[in-house]
This record gives structure tokens, C-alpha cells and sequence, in this order.
């Protein structure tokens, strides 16, 4: 470790077994000795409160403590974290543990982080038993304070759902036809909220113990839809993230890391965060698990910071050599120290030295693209017109062309505070609430521009339609009416009058203050309008009304992006990635410039390249896989 | 709802909850004003006993009334319909309803029709349970009177399954191997009654308040394959059905609205039926949910109208705001009535009122195609020679090549009176119990004529192979015997020695009294039979061993169609649909044009379109996309 | 029967339900008349104890013998073979009933061969109820001692699921994420303990009863994975395997029937086994059951033969008219006697008769592949680095291409005696125990030559990787060092220098005393050494790094064996399948040569042809489709 520069360690995730192999008897020699010995050589401890896997002794104990899926399916230890997030069984032993660990270790000079419990919701993000029915009916009945509130934000008058009363209330289990969405939507909310009452209470422990050491939990933002990250930001000392990718390729996981770290400054607020886990190479749990190319691990990690990450740390230090995971990729592999994998581990730890400066500065964007958990959960339900349309791909598919462009994006909240921003995007952004809403006519009032893709505002937090004509929160924004949605079979395209191609999805619209930018030529509505724009005062407010082809996509955001006066980072050659970050208000600024093909990249900027440490007067040489940190004056 | 000339309303069909809140507690007055109110606008009301879905309080009260599927799953509240049909709690709760609902009801003005339950078995066909499985044995010892009865029947002598007596005998839960199929086909069977038990019991309650009120519940006949139809023809005053397609294309949605009512009227045993539900545009429960192309409400209207249909009701007036069901499309869309949706609703109700003459007529076929849904249950349980093969696939296969000739086909029972065709058709007719063996047997010994498809005739009512070579019940009557079935790889084709190219099955055959017509060219059994024909008298019985392909098949029912002197209703062009209805025996007559293309139509006949008031002399023009329907002198 | 030459049938498998009809009642009659009647006939009866399906009785009396799957959905009564092996009350009754058949039938004349239950394992190989915990844990306590030496064999201290007492321990059921992988591999290894035991437990009752009539269960050996029939092969009297097989066509079913015939072999130390069940035509359990083509019959029967088999029985001899397999082809179809197949049937019996001299013979074989149930299990299971790496699809590559070349294999474990190979091979053998892996050196120490595929060597027998570098076991033998593995995606190929391509997989290594045979042109490491081979005294030891196209596995291989000395059975065309069969140690012997295609083939032979009685001088001319066994000099 030291030979990799490594000076900071999670150290016990999964160890309440050892920690604690019988109900109340605690083990810490083992764990002393692993302190001891980092602290030894200058390291410090990311400090896992280990209980996020109960062991086999507490399951035992307490059988009812384990997880139940949707069809009633009871879930066994045998893996990890088989629990109940409302089990107070689970509750009243995680806490235990944290408290007998916070006092076994505060003061230790190696604590330097507390790592409370692990990727919440990653295994078992709802649980449906009965114990987390009546945390349920508890959480409605804080929720909407009596029973024909909850009936009529769940719309229950439809197919013979009304309560009579809170006992009747239940999870959405399996049914013989689909689910109300709005329970099902207020039953993710709930199961969020338990999770993050399980770290709430351990973080009390915490506090109470050491209450000068920072307290965090890895979040999978961009990983894992299940778990409403928002609510999280305030909660945490410092925002962590873990990033694990399902894309086949370097460039493609790459994008995705970039969108991940662009959602998890949403939010920290814009505060730099904890890259807390990353693969240094192959994954082990999708069906074909691709390793990094030799000399590729630098590009990887170094675009994370650029996001605004202030760490690059990796799951895992060394290979296991058992275990469910022992084929996930490894700084120290089973191949030993002399490999590619180590060896590229400790250039990186060189190079994070030489980025030191970076630290502490944030990630500078003039376009804002909405995000929202709920708004991901409600597009998705079963029922919507088109399964082709996922809240996610529509996200990604704007992202990247703004990616491509070396325009940074920071996604946030539609409650946000919007007023930094010269430009705001709504990529089928299904659900809005009023507040969100109001926000974002308050950002074209004031001047902002605004671009919404088909399939948004059309319901509130409850999804309940919007009526009179979608979309209807943005309909008199937009200067629009569509009165009906005609989704288009998988794989059919439809042209353009401009020359762009789409699919997926059309509209009937009928302009109402909008101009017509583009219409079908072809496709169940020729000659209706594909592409609107409303102007009013400065702003201008754009409208798809389909999903253009990745290209017409492009050609579409030049222009959007262009009326709004964004630029770029730098003046980048595709595939090379540019991203600055600045020490606020007006301070030192670096320009990450991450260079994804196979060919050496010119890049116009001036100061010193952090990494290098040469100076770069007009442009600077990004090598094929490399990266330059350019320190701006 | 008077602009668009309704005159038929259902009302409060998922709306038990609302009525009994509490158990005994009814509330109407809500519905009061309802029925009030349309009555006020000369509209009348088919009223729903609204007891298709019990509120939470009854299965929170009566959770054992849950069904439980075959994995032993129990199905949740939190949708519709979960029940179990067999459950005395929900049998006595409905009735409890019913009783009620009706008592107030009774003598109302706008009371026209009585609405039972809802779709029986559309989400909930079979249930699993101890509840189940004990009403399964009584209804078996009624079936077979002793257990050894129900061994033979079910031959149980087979793999060890000899039942000792009936406490022995389960529904076919999951198992570790392939089910017995007649222990499945009886179950399907006693499902069936198990429904049709619960409509029973509400028609006595009604026909005891209100007897000068027919009685109806809606069919799903053509979507629903789990519900055998035929008994239930009997058992409402009205046969009414829903119509809701799985295709994607407007077209083959109008082909299997032409199958649906052909089927339909199979099971009103010829009589004219209520149209009760349609789609005004897209469903929602499809991956992607097609809307209807603007300008063609009518004629996916009326379609059914030419099929026997009295009436054209939709689902639904106004679309819902929330609730799973919100964007299925409705005559009042949420864009309201500035809508194409609306629009076109309005011209159809003016479109209904000229075609007041047609009601009462009946439609005029001079083919029937014998249709079972036992049938169709055998040939699609496991263990057959290939999962290729589908009854409902076969039989449409046959009646879109009709279709497209103009050539109407009644749909009946394979025990049903044949005395009124020409031509018999029987497309993989696999199971066939011996009065339809004898019935179809008569119909050739009276010179009428027969085709017959591959895997036709093997088993009777128990799944029990006919011994001898196939097709066991239509051996002699073909004149063939077949020795083993030879299936095809998914996509392979087949050469035919007169030109046609088939797939999916070809099979050992041995002529025998019949004259071949055709041979394989290649596949398993080159130079063997592969088509052949029996004369006998007046009478050809024509035999197919293979699945044609549809250009094929089109000529194969051409010769067997012209060989029975079958017309057509018209002589169309293709994409044109033609349809008579008749006022029996002679009264006027009413032929249906009906244009799925979009180019006008020329199409020979005489008298006056209904629809324009206008004389036809020769020929009428049917634009793209229109209806004409003349009233012949 | 006697028209077709039958000798020995199988009776009464399925027949407990008929053989006591209630508890402790039995009826004997029937059977009594059934092998007095084949006994009056000269046929000799393979009687089974008929305890592979409890009746409904049983099941109902003891509802907790009824398995339970990894899901925790029990399993019941409506097909075969719904029990837990482990339940005490199933072994009682089965015992039962096997000592008082076995009473009854002791001395009987006809009475040949017993065989226990059926097919163990083939429905229900592993039941997850308690009752199977609790024996888990029994297998587990005497496997291990105690608790510790458990957890460090599971590695628990991974994932937090180190275990307190063995009360604890659990079936790998349902869980969140993956399973504890050494948990699975035990849990699979007792699983089929407990269906040897019940083995067992009849077959004490039978030696007692009959201690001169041999005692078997008929295997499933190629068909199923996860019954190690290992230990299996000293416990019966004689091996017996039943062959049915997923492939489409015929000439993949007998190459699948050749490997299944290998590996019996494997299991039975290389005596002459039995073929207890083969279909005469088509299964009826896949998708699409293809018939065999005309002519057919004979070659497939004799396929088996020429793989060491001394019997070739059916399932089935008469279709049965019900039930769930009545599809499954007969020796007798529904259309009876006139037919193919009980032609085909009668010709095959006279074959039978005339290949007489070849019983007891034993198949000479050079080559070895290496074969172990447990590898493949754990090369399977969740968390590899790929899913397009099967273990049974990597033998069959290596074993088709020697097929074709007319080179027969033994399939042998690991540990076997090696002794008599030129030349081992080990495709993908991802599991080795430190045993098989000394066997494996101590073959190419005493100058064998040696053959490993990529993904060799990698873990012991707990899945714990050996360390240090892949291929572990192999590492040294080869002369390489793997650091990395790299998959590739679905469908791509890589170039080798050599002209080679390949796909699925690639690795990064570094040769350490073995020279590069060639290296990867493309893919995610151009340059590094693809194929390598290490020398030491007289032995080649070649190391895959990927999976090769079947030509270039074929030049692979082509090389390896005429390097390491071994030549073919007979010099044949594509599609002829050659395997010699000797009387040990060197009596006469028996050239079958099978030709699988459509035309003659020619092949080298000296001797008599036991089927035509002809002479054979220089050459044999074998049939299109057709079989000679020359008996050579």
C-alpha cells in the first residue's frame, strides 16, 4: 500500500460476523491489529460500522428479521445483506454493534471516516413482510395524517381500492393486474426513508461517540434506481459514491461515470465527494465481465475527479481468494504484484499526489439537466404508453451529446436553485410536483432558456395527469397542446421535415404560442409538428415531441445550446472529454481534459499540466488513454 | 355525452367499495345522482353489480378469499379482481351486494340492463388454494360419481397417480414434472363453472327484484383463452363482449374484431350481441399502445357492427386521471373535447342512429369453422410434438385467408347444428369428443363438405389419444392414416409438389381411400402425402398435413371453397371487408363495406348506403378508411 | 415382443400407486400375471422397485415429504417424483415396499435384473425443506467435524457469514445477492449422498432377498448435471444409463450419445455397460420433438453399442394412449404394428442377435479427456467471468473434433488411473483438487503428453482460487503465468498469428519455460501469446487461451494427438464414426464403423462383418446411414 501511495482504507464492511460472533460478544483484537498496523505506516481508516450483513447467529435468532420480496418469496442468508430495513430486531443490533465499535475505537489515530453500514438498498431495496407493512401504514399515517387523504392521493375510487381504514393498507404485492402507481410510488419513498433511518440511527451512535469525525455511507448514484438519493445529501458528512457500470466499453463506462458523478454533485450541493468504489478492472457479476486494457486504469479514475471527486478509491485492494466475488478485479490481483493491475496502481497513486491542488474545487457548469429519482420510478411503472421509453436512457442520450461536446452538465433537482444556469433540461421528465413546476417557470421568467423532451410534465407526485392537454406542466411554457400520445413499434423510424430521424415516439400537437420548428414527414402524424419553440422575452422554450436519432439529437442541443451562449470546457476533437474545476468564488481553476480514443488529442489552454508538470502555452497533447490536468492561471 | 348521442351507459363496475364501505354498509347515494342524472338526459343505464373487485375491507376481513397461483403464490389487493371464485365469504358478500343494489334500484327509469361482475376470469382463471382445491374434489365427485371413475378418466395408472380416494386429489399445483393433462383439463373446466356459479348467484338475486331486466355479463371471447364460453351463451339474456386485440397494426385488429364476433355469435347461438367494451384509441397494457390514425374511429366501430354487434360501447367515456388505467384511451380524452378522439366519438353516435334499421338482423355465412375452447387448452399443454403449433394461431391463419375473400365463417361448437353450411372447416382441431365426431361425421354423410388440418382428431375429451393412427375421430372420414407426427425447425419451409411452400409440421401418411393431391418435395418425408382429398357422394373431405404458408393457404381455401359453391358477401379487392346481415328469414338485407386501405374502393352492389342516404346502382365507392352499408331491396 | 426379438424388459417403474394401493396393502395379481406371461415367452424381466413416484396416498398422509425448491415453493403431486430424498418417512415406505416386492418376486424365473427407482435426481436433484436442512447439516457435521474447519472451507469470514454452531447452517436457498459458492458446491454434493442413500437403503433390502440377482438405477449420464455419478459406479451391480438428448438433429444426437457413452464408461471403469432408455424416435418434452427419419433406428441403437453398451433397451415399448408423455415415441406407436417404427423395430432385434460376440468386449481407447461432475458445477455457478464458458460445451468441442477424426476418448476423472493414455486432455477443467492435479503431473512426469483448455486449473475443490497466478493447478506443468482474464463480447472473434481464430476468451500471459505457439493479431491484447506449449523429457504439455473455431480446435487437436503417438480407430470420411471394441486383454475385436451421412463411405477394414456376414478384405463399404461391425482377425 504504501508502495502505491495509499492513505486511506475502508476497512470492515462485511465483518459483524467476526466483529461479533455471538449476540453481544465483541471481538476487536483482530480489527485492533489492522488499525494498528495502517496507522503504523501513516494510513488512515475509513471505518465501516459492519452491518450491513448481519451474520448467520442473528438470522437464526431472529428469523423474521429476513427479507420478503414482492411474490412472498422469503430471502435467506447464504449471500449478503438479508434483512429487513424495519426489522427493529435488525435495528436494535445494528445499533448495538455501532455503539461497542464507536466506543472500542474513538480516539484511535488512524479513524478518519466513518463508513456507516453499505450501499444501501442494493440487495433488497423494498421488502414487502409483514413488519414493513405496518412501518408502512405508520409512514402513511405521518404521511397524510388520516385515511381519506392517502385514498385520495392514491386515487382509490379507481378499481375498488378505498380504505376504510389504515389496518387495510398494504405493500404493493403481487396482484392479479398492475399495481396502483401511486401507492407503489409512495411504498419506494417509504422504503427509502427506512434505509435512511437505519443510518440515521447509527449515525446518532456515532456522533455521540465521536462527534469530530465525519460520518458517510456509499451511495450508488447512477447505479441503483430504487433508492431516492436527495433526501440523502443533507444526512451525510461528506457525499460518497460507489461507481459500477453495466456498459461493455472503457468510453461507454466512462460516460456513464461521467453522469454519475454529474448527479452526485446534485447532491452534495456542488461540494466535491468521495469516489468511495470503483473496479480498477473487470466487474464479476455481469454476464461477461470485460477487464481494462493494459494502461487504461489513470484515464478511469482520474474522470471521477474531474466530476468533483476529491478521492479515488477502489473496491478492492487485494483479490479474494473465495467467495462470491473473488473474479471481481483487484488492485493487488491473485496474479500477485507483479501485474499490470499493481503496477498501474501505483502510477495512479503518484499521480494523485501531483493533483493535490485540485482538492476542495468544484466542477463548473452553465447547463443544468433535471433529475429525479420519483420521476424515474413513475415513467417506468407498468401501464405507460411505450416500454421503449426509460427515464434513464432519455437522460443519458442528452448527456452524451452534450459529453461529446465538452459541455458540462450538473443534474439537479427540479426544486433546485436554478440561477446559475444560462440553460435547463427536461428530458422526459414524466413526473413534475408543483414545486418543481413553478421552479422551472420561474427559470424561463427570469430569462433562462429551457428544452423539454416528449412524455414530460404530465403527472404530479401522485401521478395523477395534469389535465387539459399534455404536457401539462409545461404546456403554457412550451405553447403547446398534445392530445395524444402515438407511440411507434420497436425499431421504426420516422423522418423530419429538417432532415432529422427519430423513433420510439410521436405526438399529436397543436401549437398554441409556439413556432413550428420541424414536422413529420412520415409516421402515423405526417405533417404535424415534431419540434416547437417558444420565445418569450430572452428565453427561449424548445419542445420533442419524439427521440431524435443520436446525430439529429446532436445537431438539435448545438442549436439549443448555442441561443443559450453556453460553451464548452474546451475546444475538444470527439471522443476527448474537457471539464474544469475552479476553487470558489474566483480562484485557481484546472481544465481535466481525458483523452478516450486511440490517438494522441491537441487541446487549446494555457497554464501547467498538473500531471507533467510542463507548461502549456497554446495547446496541450493529450496521449491516446491519457489525461492532462491543465493548473490555469 | 348527449353531443355524441349516447344512449347506453355502464355504471359502477369497480365501485363496491364506494357503495359498501363497510361491511353492510351501503352508500348510493352518490350513484343516486348518476343514474338520476342520465335519466334527466334520456340516457339509460346497464348497471353493474360492481362486485368484480371486493374493497380492502372484505380481504382484510376474509384474507383465505386471496387467490393463490400455481407456484402457491397468494395474490395481493392493490389491483383488481383478487379473489378466489370458489371462496363462500366472497360468494356471500356479492350476493350480499347484489341484494342490496338491486332492491334499491329496482323501478329506476334509467335501469335498461344489469351488468354482473366483470370479465370473469380475465385476471384471476384458476385459483390454487385449499378453498379451491376442496370445491375441485365436490365438483369432481358430481363429474364422475366415484374415484375410480375419475382414474380411468384421467388415467392415472400412468406414473403412479392412482387416487385412493377423493381428500387424494389436488388442482395441478406446480410439480416437478409435466401435469396430467386431463387433471389440467378438468381443472380448467371446473374453474369455468366455478365463474359461472358466481354469476348464477347474482342473476337469481336480480331476476327475483327486477325480472323484466335482462341480465348480462362481459365476455372477453377471442382475447380470453381460460373461460369455455359455450355454456355461458345460454345463461345471459344478452351475450355481450369485449373486444380488446393484442395487434399492432389497425387492420389485424379489425381481423380479430371479425374472429372475436364470429365467435361471439357462435356462443349467442346466432343471435345479434352487445358490443360492450372497445378501445376508442391505444390501450395500456400493451408493451407499446397503438393509437388509432386520426379518421378511423368508425370504422373499427362499425366492424363489429357488421359482425352482429347491436350496439358499440367503449371503454371509456372519460379517461381517468390517476389509477393504473389512465392512459388507456376514452371517447373524452384528458385533452378534452377540443380532440380528434372526441370529435370522431361525436360522429359515430350520428353514424349509429342511421343504422337504426340494421339492429335485430343477423349475420349470413354459408362456412363454419368449428371452435372449442377445451380444444384449444389440450393442443397448447406441454408435452405436445411442438410448441409451434397453436390452436388460436390455426384458426385464424384459416379465417384471415376467408376474410380477405369477402367469405363470412360462423364460428360453432363442434357439436353444434351444421344443417346451414356448405363447407365445414377444422383447423388442428386436436381434441374432439365423440358427439362432435359423430356431428361432423353426419354433416359429411349429408354431402356437406370438410377440411381438415394437421393434428386434427386426436384425443377425445380426456386427452386421451384415439388408438389406431392418425386422426383418430377423422381417420375413415378422410380416408388417411397417419403414423407419426414429423415436426419442422422454427423457420424451416417445406416444398410441396404442386407449388405450395408450408412449415411447423409435416406427417407419416398413408392413404387410404383418399387421393393424394400433393406431395413433399423435401423435409423428413420427401415424396410422401402431404395433401389428399376424399370424395364420397356430394361431399369432398379434404385433409392438410402441414401448416401452408398464407399465400398457400389462400389457394387451398380458394379450391375447397369454390368445390362447396360458397360466395362471397361481395366481390372485394383486397384490405376490403365484406359482411351481410339479413333479417331472417327474408326481410331486408344490410351489406357491409368496409375499407382498410387507403385507396377508395369500388365494390359491386345495389340498394341505398345507410350511412350517406345515397342510391347505389351498380356499384358503391368506399373511400380509405370508410364504411359503406347498404341496405339491399 | 418375439416378432421383434426382445429379451429383457424393464417393468413396473412407475407402479407403486398399483402395487399398494394403500398403506402396507399390496396388490401383486396384476404384476404376477405380467412376468408369468413374458416369462412363458423366454423374456426376462428388469423388475423395478417402483419407488420413484409415492402415490397420492403417501403424499397426502405426509405432506412434508414433498420437496421444496430454491424458492421456497413446495412441489406437488400431479407428475413424478415429488419427494425429498431426505425425508424419513419417504425412505420407510420406500423400503417398505421394495421388501415386500422383493419377498414376493425372490425366486421368480423371470426375474433378471433389479432396478431401483428411477432416473435419481432427474426431476428433483436438490429439495431445499427443512428436512433437507437438517440433513445438510448431518452431511456437513460428519464432513467437516466441526464447525470451524467448515467456515474456513466456505471462506465465511467473507460477507460476514461466519457460522456459530451448526444450527445456523442452511440449503443455498433463495438469497439477496450471490451465494457462498462453497456452500452451493457442498450443498450439491450431499444432495446426491442423500439420493445414493435411498439407493442404498433398497438395495440392502434386495441383496437380502435376492443376493444373486444384480442390482442398477438407470444413470442419466450427458443429460444431467447435477448428479455426480462418481461414486455411483461401485455401488450398482452393473452400470446403467439412460440417453436422451436436447439436440435438433440426428447426427448431433449421436455425437451426444458417443460423449454420454465416454463418460459412462468413465463411471463403470471401463466395463460394458447397459442401455436401459433411448426414444426410437422423438421425446416429447422439448420444444419441437423432431421423429427420426426413416431407416434410422438401427444406427442410433448401435451408436451406444459401439460405446460399450451390451443391451440396447427403449423407453418405450407401446405408446401410452394418456398422460403426460403419450407423445414420446414406442417400439410400438399408436398406429400399430403396421408401421416404421415397429419395423424398424423387428430388424434391429435380429441385428441385436447377430452382434452377440461382442458382449463383454471393452473400447480401446489412447486419449483420455478429463470429466468431473463438481468442476462443472462450479465453472457454472453465478459470478465467472463469463457466461459464454460452459464446461459441458468445451468438452463437446474438443471431444466432436477427435469424433470426427475417428479417435475414440475415455472421459475419466481426474484422479483416474492414467496409466493407458498417450495423451490427457483437459478443456475449461476449472476445479481440480490437489489430488487429480498430482495425478495429472505425474501423467506427463512419466512422459504422457497433456492438453488444457483456458480456465484450467483455477480453483480447488472448495472454489477457492490457487494462488500465484492461472492456470493455478497447471501452472508449472505448462510453463506459464496468467495474470488476467479477458472475456469477449457475445459473438466477436479474434485472429490468431497462426491463422487461427477464436472467441469467448482471452487471458494475459506470460510464458515461463513454454514457448509461444502463436499469439493474438486483434481483440484486447494484440502481441501476447495465445497458444504455448511446454517440453520436458518426451512430454508436450499445450496450453488455450481461448476457445478456438471448431477448424482451428480441429488443426489443434490434429497436431496434439499425431504429436503424442495416437492414431484413430479406423481412417474415415467426415461423418463416419469409428470405435474398436476388444475381448481384454487380446482376444478378437470389433471395428464399428457408423456412418452418419448420406452417402457410402468407403473405410479400410479387415475381417467379417457381423451384421451382413460378408467378408471384409481391404475396405468395408458402410451405407448411407448404415453400420458394419467388423469382427477383425
Amino acid at each position: 500500500m504504501r508502495e502505491a501511495g495509499v492513505n486511506l482504507v475502508t476497512v470492515g464492511v462485511f465483518a459483524w460476523a467476526l466483529l461479533e460472533p455471538a449476540e453481544g460478544a465483541y471481538e476487536f483484537g483482530w480489527l485492533d491489529r489492522v488499525l494498528d498496523l495502517v496507522d503504523d505506516h501513516g494510513i488512515k481508516v475509513d471505518l465501516a460500522t459492519a452491518t450491513a450483513s448481519p451474520p448467520p447467529w442473528f438470522s437464526h435468532a431472529y428469523p423474521n428479521s429476513l427479507p420478503v420480496d414482492v411474490d412472498g418469496r422469503r430471502l435467506w442468508p447464504g449471500s449478503r445483506q438479508a434483512y429487513c430495513p424495519s426489522s427493529p430486531d435488525f435495528r436494535r443490533a445494528a445499533v448495538a454493534l455501532t455503539d461497542a465499535l464507536a466506543g472500542h475505537y474513538a480516539g484511535h489515530p488512524a479513524l478518519a471516516l466513518w463508513h456507516v453500514s453499505n450501499e444501501y438498498g442494493a440487495h433488497v431495496p423494498y421488502c414487502y413482510c409483514d413488519t414493513s407493512a405496518a412501518a408502512f401504514r405508520t409512514w402513511l399515517e405521518a404521511r397524510y395524517g388520516n385515511i381519506a387523504a392517502c385514498n385520495e392521493a392514491w386515487a382509490t375510487a379507481f378499481w375498488s381500492q378505498t380504505y376504510g381504514d389504515w389496518a387495510q393498507v398494504l405493500p404493493p404485492r403481487a396482484t392479479p393486474a398492475q399495481i396502483n402507481p401511486a401507492q407503489a410510488l409512495d411504498f419506494y419513498r417509504f422504503s427509502g426513508d427506512e434505509h435512511l433511518a437505519c443510518f440515521r440511527a447509527e449515525r446518532a451512535v456515532l456522533r455521540r461517540h465521536t462527534p469530530d469525525v465525519p460520518v458517510t455511507t456509499n451511495f450508488m448514484v447512477g447505479h441503483l434506481k430504487e433508492i431516492d438519493y436527495r433526501p440523502w445529501g443533507a444526512e451525510v458528512d461528506v457525499v460518497a459514491n460507489d461507481h459500477y457500470s453495466r456498459s461493455a466499453t472503457e468510453a461507454d463506462i466512462a460516460i456513464d461515470g461521467a453522469l454519475a458523478g454529474d448527479i452526485t454533485r446534485g447532491v452534495s450541493g456542488g461540494a466535491p465527494w468521495l469516489m468511495m468504489e470503483q473496479a480498477p478492472s473487470a466487474v464479476n457479476w455481469l454476464p461477461r465481465n470485460y477487464a481494462r486494457r493494459p494502461g487504461r486504469l489513470r484515464l478511469a479514475a482520474l474522470g471521477h475527479v474531474a466530476r468533483g471527486a476529491d478521492s479515488a478509491l477502489f473496491f478492492q485492494w487485494r483479490a479474494s481468494r473465495a467467495g462470491a466475488e473473488k473474479f471481481h478485479s483487484a488492485l493487488l490481483p491473485h496474479a500477485g504484484t507483479r501485474s499490470k493491475l499493481f503496477t498501474e496502481a501505483v502510477g495512479l497513486g503518484a499521480d494523485l499526489r501531483r493533483l493535490g491542488p485540485v482538492a476542495g474545487s468544484r466542477v463548473q457548469a452553465q447547463v443544468a439537466v433535471l433529475w429525479d429519482w420519483p420521476a424515474w420510478w413513475a415513467l417506468e411503472l407498468d401501464g405507460r404508453p411505450s416500454v421503449d421509453v426509460g427515464y434513464l436512457d432519455q437522460v443519458q442520450a442528452w448527456h452524451r451529446a452534450l459529453w461529446r461536446r465538452g459541455i458540462t452538465v450538473d443534474a439537479v433537482h427540479p426544486e433546485a436553485d436554478l440561477g446559475a444556469y444560462r440553460l435547463v433540461l427536461a428530458p422526459s421528465l414524466y413526473l413534475v410536483g408543483d414545486a418543481g413546476a413553478t421552479n422551472i417557470a420561474h427559470h424561463v421568467g427570469r430569462g433562462g432558456h429551457l428544452a423539454v423532451g416528449f412524455f414530460s410534465g404530465i403527472v404530479d407526485e401522485h401521478d395523477a395527469v395534469r389535465p387539459g392537454g399534455y404536457p401539462g406542466a409545461f404546456r403554457d411554457l412550451l405553447g403547446v397542446r398534445v392530445e395524444e400520445f402515438f407511440p411507434l413499434p420497436a425499431g421504426h423510424a420516422v423522418a423530419l421535415s429538417n432532415g432529422w430521424r427519430a423513433g420510439v415516439w410521436t405526438e399529436m400537437l397543436h401549437p398554441d404560442g409556439a413556432d413550428t420548428l420541424a414536422t413529420y414527414l412520415d409516421g402515423p402524424l405526417p405533417g404535424s409538428p415534431a419540434v416547437t419553440r417558444k420565445a418569450s422575452g430572452d428565453s427561449l422554450a424548445w419542445y420533442l415531441t419524439t427521440q431524435l436519432h443520436p446525430d439529429s439529437l446532436a445537431d438539435f442541443l448545438a442549436t439549443v445550446t448555442a441561443r443559450a451562449g453556453v460553451t464548452p470546457a474546451a475546444h475538444v476533437p470527439p471522443g476527448v472529454e474537457a471539464v474544469r474545476r475552479r476553487h470558489e468564488p474566483s480562484g485557481p481553476s484546472y481544465l481535466f481534459l481525458l483523452n478516450h480514443t486511440s490517438t494522441p488529442a491537441e487541446v487549446p489552454a494555457a497554464g501547467t499540466d498538473l500531471l507533467t508538470g510542463c507548461a502549456v502555452v497554446d495547446n496541450v497533447t493529450v496521449p491516446a488513454g491519457g489525461v492532462a490536468v491543465v493548473g490555469e492561471a
